[in-house]
């Protein structure tokens, strides 16, 4: 048999370091059965985690949010993940840490009774958009699926409840559209399946802030934002604005800032990313070489 | 190495049959990373299906439903169901089928792409409520979560988005409680963890007509009510009607038929499992006996 493609990925899975195609988990995960899990993604750029911290950080907070234990301190999660990075090779790539509720004793519907389940994976970069969809933009289209309230499930805590999301991404592809942004019960758009949305209305860099996961990308643009000078409003965004405005970009760690050309199939400003938006590109990727936000990785094993 | 016990579950998983223990699925399955599924769960009692077309039906419009596609007819999935049971050796026995969306290709994140897949396992009975809980009641708790609301997700396929309900059911532990009711927003309550609730309020059966499963069991339960000539209304049902409730029972797979006997720590009527609830426990057990809801299961192998 011949030895696995690592660079196709490598997870930790049970205390074992496999090859992605390898890895799975027990059917009967509540991390599966009542998608009882969180996770985060961070990214791996020419041999360095991007704002790994942060990441960190957050997942933490959620783990805490759900009442989830992944057994492992943030410096022993770093090991992990960078461990799957190094068996993989992989300079670029896109690396998922997972906390499940695992499985209450038999019998038991308690889930205080579970033992958690830390999981990791690092395959390799995620493009939420393609080299062509980079140059000319994405088209979205606002769905009227309504996103998860966070009166149901708390959207600042990183889940895996994405049925809405995928249901009005369906709906956008059969469209005709690249991707999909979901609304609130009110019409505001909120945010779409893996990122959030900014626009560029009456000059002012504007995003959603409320009713949807406040992405470490996000926070990148609201910093870059605020580096550049650019003034940043975060508030309710009326799908009518987002319709109607000079510049729209998502923030996702698929790619980091990408432009959408066309909302609803109608262009955005004259058709093309606009100059906010692609000073935003720039300085997105410029950061990745500031050792303030990157944290390389050393491949040898 | 012992031959595994079998008698602990038998999975069906990638075209084979495993012991549960050894079941799995690919870590990568969107079923998981993005909670992409659908199920169902039918329960085997003395050697029997119970009202398996039923639970096949509304499997098969749950797949519709997602845009998910099991592969196999529902003659054919009745095949693989009765082969876990066979395997497992199993008389009474929760059985449960689900269709995962997959992986697209690689890059992709077209949920059209991807291939979906089919599992299912057989595993000993599942009872919400233990001998004692059956005996004298369960304490049920009304959250201040509210479910996912239909808008978001339509709660008449069923899906694995439980975070609101685990959440609210971990309240209600903490609480000192057996098990948790969810509202909607204006605040009548919905269903529970895997239960739909009732209520028996001025004489005439209650239970929510909307934001909830259409539970098989519920269904099984209104019939029963008809055929005992008792009043049903399908209707709104605020959490303090449910308070003051003459009794309170709830409906599930898991059990069936299930009294309640307090509701947020104070009693139901007198305390104890009130006469309706107890005609209907009685009603639902006799009707496993009939073959127009039972399908008995050839065990030879």
């Amino acid at each position: 048999m011949p030895a696995p493609d690592l660079s196709k990925g490598v997870a930790f899975v049970r205390g074992q370091y496999v090859p992605i195609g390898e890895a799975s988990i027990p059917i009967t995960d509540w991390g599966f059965l009542r998608s009882d899990a969180t996770y985060d993604v961070v990214t791996v750029w020419d041999g360095s985690f991007f704002r790994l911290d942060a990441h960190l950080e957050r997942f933490m907070r959620s783990c805490q949010r759900w009442r989830l234990d992944p057994g492992l301190t943030p410096g022993q999660i770093t090991g992990v993940l960078s461990q799957c990075v190094r068996l993989s090779g992989l300079r670029a790539s896109y690396v998922e840490m997972i906390c499940t509720r695992g499985q209450p004793p038999w019998g038991s519907r308690d889930p205080r009774l579970a033992v958690n389940q830390f999981y990791a994976f690092a395959v390799p970069y995620v493009w939420l958009a393609n080299a062509q969809q980079r140059e000319a933009g994405l088209h979205l289209m606002i769905s009227d699926v309504q996103r998860i309230p966070a009166t149901s499930v708390d959207p600042s805590a990183k889940n895996y409840h994405w049925n809405d999301l995928t249901m009005g991404l369906l709906g956008a592809l059969d469209a005709g559209a690249d991707s999909v942004v979901l609304v609130d019960s009110v019409g505001n758009v909120v945010e779409g399946p893996g990122f959030n949305v900014f626009c560029v209305s009456h000059g002012a860099l504007v995003t959603p802030s409320e009713g949807m996961l406040e992405g470490v990308s996000r926070r990148t643009v609201i910093e870059m934002a605020r580096a550049l000078g650019l003034e940043t409003q975060l508030r309710a965004l009326p799908a009518d604005e987002l319709r109607g405005a000079e510049e729209v970009f998502i923030s996702t760690s698929g790619g980091g800032v990408l432009p959408v050309s066309r909302v609803d199939k109608r262009p955005v400003g004259d058709g093309r990313p606009g100059p906010i938006t692609q000073r935003l590109v720039q300085t997105y990727w410029a950061w990745h070489a500031d050792p303030v936000y990157s944290q390389p990785i050393d491949y040898s094993l």
